[in-house]
């Protein structure tokens, strides 16, 4: 069973890249979690801002973040990012992004995201709590 | 004769939002920029990282930038970004940028740009040049 | 009677730059923004977490923001931030900023904010509130 | 025998931080950029804009990055952040980061960089080259 692939385009910005003329690293990570955003809602069919009430959650927090640079993107570039989670454990999961320029790989990036809500014994902070199976479930291609 | 608008849609991000859920402010001056890009590869027809070779210049240096904040635009609210030059002088030009939040300005920018060359006498810094009528002109909506 | 002038240092990073070797456009704005907070925690000895709750408002929310842009400022440059409030209103002020390139400025701006509260009519709108008097007062240096 | 540590400490700003109230996370990229620059100035005494000319080099990219993120960083916290070489190999290096909230890590951080140089076969991309022997003692705390 596969697990969904959200595909997002876009144009590699002048802001994005630094003096070297390439994508500077910390904007990759921020389109990780553009895209991470992007694939929940193609899935759960719910817009970004109402995700958090509707599954009575606080967030999706990230706990682990990480990129392997394989070739640059430039100013002007057309990329496409694509996002899947590649696995779900009882109340965290990894999400897994591959940028591509011209068809290319350029990027790969994988986040590791909890399910949390807020600390009961501490509204301070947060907790994990299981991901329902439903959720879970509407990830899944048949 | 009115000046060519071009309009760009997005979506507000969670990574341009600061702790009070609105845009932060640096974020607009850096969305007028990603549209300055899109209405002169609009009216023009060169891609953004050909523009400078297309036309002899160095770039198109910010030399002014303000925006006026009417209303916040929040994670998830889908905008709509419209920009035209408002006026060409001599070896400089302005662009005005209206940003809307569901059909309701939201914020007003405007950016002063010049039309500039490297300095033959000093390599290490740029130099205002007539813009060409050519490029004037084909800003122009009969 | 002068308004009381706060200076801050900083380097200038490669995160700041873009593909001309310059800091771009937004980051001045950003810098700005450091710099008001720098400049209330200097005058009013409150740090920038606590002050809205030190005076009973929920910000100080940017209405206006422009800037001048002189000279570049480059990768490891080390710069100087200097800011002051030009004018407090009934309930609203101007910062001025000048940040200086080896002592010679480099750009200028200015940031009208707002004295603010969330407007009991509608929580989740804010609504501009009288600056006090002793808050004005603290920043004149005799 | 250790690797040299530096250190440097700043203070979380407003605007890195997003509507949780919290550091977002590329920017923890961004200061780990910045920390890496400030490390090997601090050992080779040469300014980070200085850094490729006086070592024939083009600069040092990123290959790899990754950060675990174990306490949220909020606005206003002092910070201070920690930066050493972990391990030389021929041509590559990994550079760790902690980043001390109060004390306690909240972020650890490693970058995979290389010590690169223009391709003479194509100018257009970089190669690695072996990392002087000097540069590597240079690094070595006795």
């Amino acid at each position: 069973m596969a697990s969904f692939l959200n595909r997002r385009r876009f144009t590699i910005e002048w802001s994005h890249c630094d003096p070297a003329g390439i994508v500077f690293n910390s904007r990759f990570f921020e389109f990780f979690d553009w895209a991470t955003w992007s694939l929940f809602e193609a899935v759960l069919g719910v817009r970004p801002p109402e995700l958090a009430g509707a599954f009575g959650i606080e967030g999706l927090p990230l706990v682990d973040a990480s990129a392997r640079f394989i070739a640059p993107a430039r100013f002007g570039d057309q990329v496409e990012l694509t996002s899947q989670i590649a696995e779900f454990r009882r109340s965290s999961f990894n999400v897994e992004h591959q940028l591509f320029v011209r068809g290319r790989l350029a990027v790969e990036g994988r986040e590791t995201r909890v399910w949390a809500v807020r600390d009961p014994a501490d509204p301070s902070a947060l907790k994990s709590q299981p991901i329902p199976r439903d959720v879970v479930e509407r990830f899944e291609v048949k």
